[in-house]
């Protein structure tokens, strides 16, 4: 493996001295970029994309060749191939979100769930290697997984974004089902990242993008104790060093406290909570990756360029802050305007790393 | 006008003692009961039965008389009448959310923007009376408005519940343009709620459903401070006693200390937060109204009790809490479940008044 030319974004998670603050941009190979749009054109369905390695590599490159201000790549794949890996049949169809063939909502399927062979996943792991060989070193790759609860709340309601009615009575009605659907998903996910660091991914990020949706005690209960299980369970790299590891509710920043206290080593905010605010809350726990609203990449360089010292001001003096969206990057962002935001970063950045 | 017999609900508001903790629910009058559903077969579309005092009188009372241990009665109404009779075009397509014939996006359109003539609702004041005439003095009745910031969103979206990215576009690239269509909705909603106060509204509401979406710093711009003009400009009843203020921000309990400070009595919470919490942050400045999760009313009886005593208990002895839904009721909910959860509050909460 080439030899790592850019460790800020590990340094930064890791809460070690870094000359400027890192950034990267969920979701940075996506849409917005016409050289993916071009890419696609040939490539056939969103999921075809994730299982074809040499597109993955591919797209995922593109956003580095564009922005060499970037701090760190993010395997191109999809949370959902996790339960597709398990039996439920994902599909996408044109302008809509994920779909499922089938859904887990009767105790005979729920009890006949279990850990799929990671072989059918190999075409993500194949992934890893082929775009940790192909990065060559430029700056550390991310994989990543989504939380045992939201990948559930997929498998359950069958697909996502919805008021979560099927599964959270579930919890509520039947809490010993949705407590097995969430250990299986647990140890699947596990074995998951683990085989991607062991393909090259050198941080790993858990995503869980719906755990906002749970009531206080029901995240408690059903969301961070699954994540906390996963980051228990990672492996270390060869050389003994470990792969830092964030943790990224959407909508839980109610929750920066415990969230703090599962063993992640840095934790993903959204837009809604001020960093500094954040950062008194954890203390010197866990770094935190955020937190610009992706809405303002559609604005104008003056405003991106506020926002941008505005976050940094608030996070302030000192390590531990990895500057990143607070959510994807819409399609709709005119690649210029993240350019702007990755500049002045970069620019405004160093002040507080003296 | 009648006299009231129960007071609880205001009293409660008002952070006064009271025998138990007072319930009612969000959205009480809905498509769960199948009263509402016999009702509505004959009565034309959701705007149209807005527009008719009859029919609103008719469902507002229906959930009084299923369930006679309700605190409260509400209006039955829609927030998005003050787009509508602002020029927007509202119209509602069977399945699907609210829409508009215009939105406000072009910066001719918005200057033109201005407060309606109150007479283009005067079908809500003549429900409200009409309401209150019928109600007969059971329990208080409730008026209500959304807020500016969730308003213009429907108004510049066209829709609810997107990603908003028009509208935030506008507010980081023309703040200007947003703030004008605030200043106007706000002194609209001022208006239409005084008229309510006016009609026989004894307690009032603000919805800001979408105030979640934003950005710390922007929810403290461009959503509280027009909350806050509006509850500082409403009146009095008749007889000089205050008509009690309610803020509601779903998603937004990270902004409780800031919205107890705009000189609402009290604020509603939706589930993401322990109100034992809450209260703490909040200190003795405000009430708190909540914050079961409505998916909860899905599943079992013994399920419901726990969490409404999970509810009280958390909260604690004492004064000033309102027990409601943190959303509205769902179209799926057992009615039965509804009396379940009306019943636990009453018996569960004598205990923290004594």
């Amino acid at each position: 493996m080439a030899q790592l030319q850019n460790d800020t974004f590990l340094r930064a998670l890791m809460r070690e001295p870094t000359p400027y603050t890192p950034v990267w941009m969920m979701r940075q190979a996506g849409r917005y970029l016409p050289e993916y749009r071009e890419s696609r054109k040939t490539a056939g369905s969103f999921l075809q994309l994730c299982k074809n390695p040499s597109f993955a590599t591919e797209v995922t490159l593109q956003p580095l060749d564009r922005y060499p201000l970037l701090d760190a790549s993010i395997l191109f794949s999809d949370i959902l191939t996790v339960p597709d890996a398990m039996g439920l049949g994902l599909y996408f169809e044109e302008g809509e979100g994920p779909k499922f063939d089938r859904t887990l909502r009767e105790e005979a399927d729920i009890k006949k769930l279990h850990v799929p062979d990671m072989a059918e996943l190999q075409y993500v792991f194949d992934a890893v290697s082929s775009i940790r060989t192909a990065v060559n070193g430029r700056v550390p790759l991310i994989g990543f997984a989504g939380s045992p609860w939201t990948l559930a709340t997929y498998m359950v309601e069958g697909k996502g974004g919805t008021d979560f009615l099927t599964i959270k009575k579930m919890a509520y009605a039947r809490p010993d089902l949705l407590h097995h659907i969430l250990e299986v998903t647990a140890q699947t996910v596990m074995q998951y990242l683990n085989a991607q660091i062991a393909a090259g991914a050198q941080a790993v990020m858990i995503f869980d993008s719906w755990g906002g949706a749970l009531s206080h005690k029901a995240y408690l209960e059903f969301s961070l104790p699954y994540m906390q299980k996963i980051i228990n369970g990672l492996t270390r790299e060869a050389d003994g060093r470990i792969v830092p590891r964030v943790a990224f509710t959407k909508g839980g920043a109610l929750w920066l406290e415990a969230q703090a206290e599962i063993g992640a080593d840095a934790i993903g905010l959204d837009w809604t909570i001020d960093i500094g605010q954040a950062r008194k809350r954890v203390g010197d726990k866990v770094a935190l990756q955020g937190n610009l609203d992706p809405a303002i990449l559609l604005s104008t360089t003056e405003a991106i360029e506020k926002e941008v010292a505005s976050i940094l001001g608030s996070y302030g003096h000192g390590n531990g802050h990895v500057f990143n969206l607070g959510h994807g990057i819409t399609q709709w962002t005119p690649p210029e305007n993240a350019a702007a935001m990755i500049s002045a970063v970069r620019n405004f950045s160093t002040q507080y790393h003296e």
